[in-house]
């Protein structure tokens, strides 16, 4: 006998905990549909050659590796060559070859959602998980891509979270290209230096604002207390409105070219996010923000919980100058986000923002008497075509039980049909979540139940 | 410059298709929900130890065995051991030790639906795939599962393949106790040898009768001609009615205890199936359909395509003795069936059978001067709003572009928001599919929209 269990580092619910997971990514979904993202998806393996020409060294130590033992022992006795296997660990590296070796089937600006699970052969430790969601949309222009595009992003973010009901939340913006002419303002020209120095900037949050002084002043940096003291002040900008953010971009003067492309894309994204309808106080400009240094150019995003900030950015992105330079000669710039879902999901769990009440099942048909299953299995024929998800019990049982095991797996309306109810042409039904009892004609238990059900979906 | 590509045997699909797969998922889904069918998702890799009790050589031969480097790495050094990690290959191992690692926590009997991708590192070729989504759903009971729950399965299936739409189809079914009665009222007693000759009978399709009886009568089985006569004729049997069906029971006879058993269950199964209403059209009886010997134990189905046989069984299953007995002392006997949807799809699509028509989004909202967009933005936010799925046009170009674009792109409303209708409040609404124009009020534009693609669901 074997013990039956999962791999460290991989998250496997219980149906009720399942349902509220496939929920979520419901809602994602409907609500990346909805903002005109088209589906993809992509093999969960791709070659090593493809899927590994651009990351470095501790990315690789993450990748797990595939092989079949058919393949193996026929490369064993000299057969064809095996193609090396990987398991994508994001999907950012899929959509660059996706869209590279599709570029002529694709219609640009290509709009696309991916949902799927990556792997990282992380250490295990709770809360870290080697299988998880990512659920991603990008927009990927052809030679050029307007900043406009980077304004739908905290629309969709607004939209997502909104649906989502897991409380307030704020998007916050920055722009690379605002910062990095800030930095250079300071004295802080050179690109590498630069981009240490962001390194740096990255950990107020963890270490602190005098780990983060004490560093940048000292030998391996060299800034002056002046230019410290100005890169602290500047990245604890956080907006309070609309009239806020453009305020705070006022107030950093005419500085340099970058200052100002950075300052000119912010003020755009900011106008349009509003002409798109989010809310201002869901909006805030953030000028610590730096995220994936060598790879974001423009805009970039996170997105907090206002009541859980040690959940940490529960959404987060921005803009690329190009997607696919190791594939294509193509000019491929894009802007995306990403949520996690795995990880926020648990992270939601432990902090008993899951509602789990609700089972997928909405009816159960329930058995007075074994000779009864048909008339019980033709009403339950009849809900299901009403568009009702209905459970039949299929052996009789006490009545009891079977109520209890209707309201213990979260299934909302218990049907009785009884000898009395067979001969009458009714059904008792009873509504566990008002607990309500009344009799319906079998003829409109359909129809009944459907609207109490909608009416519901509208109240919530 | 690395070429951009997948590895061999995998389904990729641009996402007019894939548009079209997941609108097949979702109606598998909705479906398998409808009969009150739970989510269950498993982690795509084992523990090498758990996932390989069961398999003989050539599973294992066809499994994907997975590796970190990093982990890899440490070992080399001596640190912690790995387990040894592989990818699932069917959906019914992880179920095994899913229900037997969570038994205590789930409720009997357990009605779990799973629709994930699998891998089988098999032979690269048309049509066979390494990486295949199979769409399952099983009721597991514990220590006993009444007959009942067999009637479900073809209602299940009737109701998957209705929706579907890929044309007329029959549920087939035979029974592994009846075929065992039957066999051994024929002088084949004993297992090992039944086993073989229902393997002879499985290559009737594929070898003829010639070949077959040849076989039988031959050195290695040693049977009557008189006995592979009735055996042939008994695997002929095919019924057209629901009274033809249980006539065609009728005429065997009583009989030994095996066959009564196996005869008693279909009868029951086929009263079961029609009070739950399915058409008498859509079921047969089929006394040659033997599937997974080792394994399946009562009912057996297999799902035909009556104009496409060459695609051979779209859905299969059955009933089982004993899921778990490798992990669980329990006895947990079960039934159910399975839809490999990767490889029917794309039988579907090489037979001109899949609809790519349609994209999921429903209006494009196009653009005439840059200045406008402010306003075409808000008004897609109130299509949103509406449901509709919407894409904006971000950037002006020629109308007659974006028009080729909608068209191209499949999608369905193209609203147009020039300087006339912006001051006038109202919107020129294109209906591509209609080939139809007519002009209304930007504040009724959500709603008009909405009824109108309702419409034509219902008509659908």
């Amino acid at each position: 006998m074997i013990k039956p269990r999962t791999p460290p580092g991989v998250m496997e619910l219980l149906p009720p905990d399942q349902i509220a997971f496939q929920r979520m990514l419901d809602k994602i979904r409907r609500n990346f549909e909805r903002f005109g993202f088209l589906p993809v998806e992509t093999p969960v393996m791709e070659l090593s050659e493809v899927l590994l020409t651009k990351s470095g060294g501790e990315t690789e130590r993450q990748v797990y590796f595939v092989q079949s033992t058919g393949a193996l022992e026929k490369a064993a006795q000299g057969g064809e060559a095996i193609p090396e296997l990987a398991l994508r660990f994001d999907l950012t590296v899929p959509l660059a070859r996706y869209v590279a070796e599709h570029e002529h089937d694709l219609a640009f600006p290509f709009r696309r959602y991916q949902m799927q699970r990556v792997y990282r052969g992380e250490r295990a430790q709770r809360g870290r998980f080697r299988e998880f969601y990512q659920c991603d949309i990008d927009v990927i222009g052809k030679d050029a891509l307007s900043v406009r595009f980077d304004a739908e992003m905290p629309a969709v973010i607004h939209a997502v979270f909104s649906e989502l009901a897991i409380g307030k939340f704020t998007i916050q913006l920055n722009n690379r290209k605002l910062m990095r002419g800030f930095f250079e303002a300071q004295g802080v020209t050179d690109g590498e230096l630069q981009a240490r120095v962001l390194r740096e900037v990255d950990k107020l949050d963890k270490r602190g604002p005098d780990y983060v002084r004490e560093t940048l002043t000292g030998d391996g940096f060299g800034l002056s207390v002046e230019a410290v003291d100005s890169i602290l002040e500047f990245v604890e900008v956080r907006s309070t409105s609309h009239a806020d953010a453009l305020a705070r971009l006022d107030a950093l003067g005419d500085g340099n070219d970058s200052l100002r492309a950075g300052v000119s894309e912010l003020r755009e994204v900011l106008e349009l996010i509003r002409a798109m309808g989010v809310p201002e106080s869901d909006v805030a400009l953030n000028f610590s923000i730096a995220r994936g240094l060598d790879y974001y150019t423009g805009t970039v995003y996170e997105t907090t919980l206002d009541d859980y900030p040690q959940i940490g950015s529960i959404c987060s992105g921005g803009r690329y100058d190009d997607l696919a330079s190791q594939y294509s000669k193509s000019k491929l710039p894009g802007v995306g986000i990403s949520i996690g879902l795995t990880r926020l999901f648990w992270q939601l769990r432990e902090a008993g923002l899951v509602d789990t009440a609700a089972s997928t099942v909405q009816v159960l048909v329930t058995q007075m008497e074994a000779d009864s299953l048909p008339h019980c299995l033709a009403v339950a024929n009849e809900l299901r075509q009403a568009g009702l998800n209905t459970e039949v019990v299929m052996e009789a049982s006490k009545l009891a039980r079977q109520f209890r095991y209707a309201d213990r797996a979260g299934i909302r309306f218990v049907v009785v049909l009884g000898g009395d109810e067979i001969a009458k042409g009714t059904a008792t039904v009873k509504d566990l979540r008002r607990a309500d009892q009344f009799e319906v004609a079998s003829a409109d238990l359909g129809r009944v139940l459907a609207a109490a059900l909608a009416q519901s979906e509208v109240q919530a």
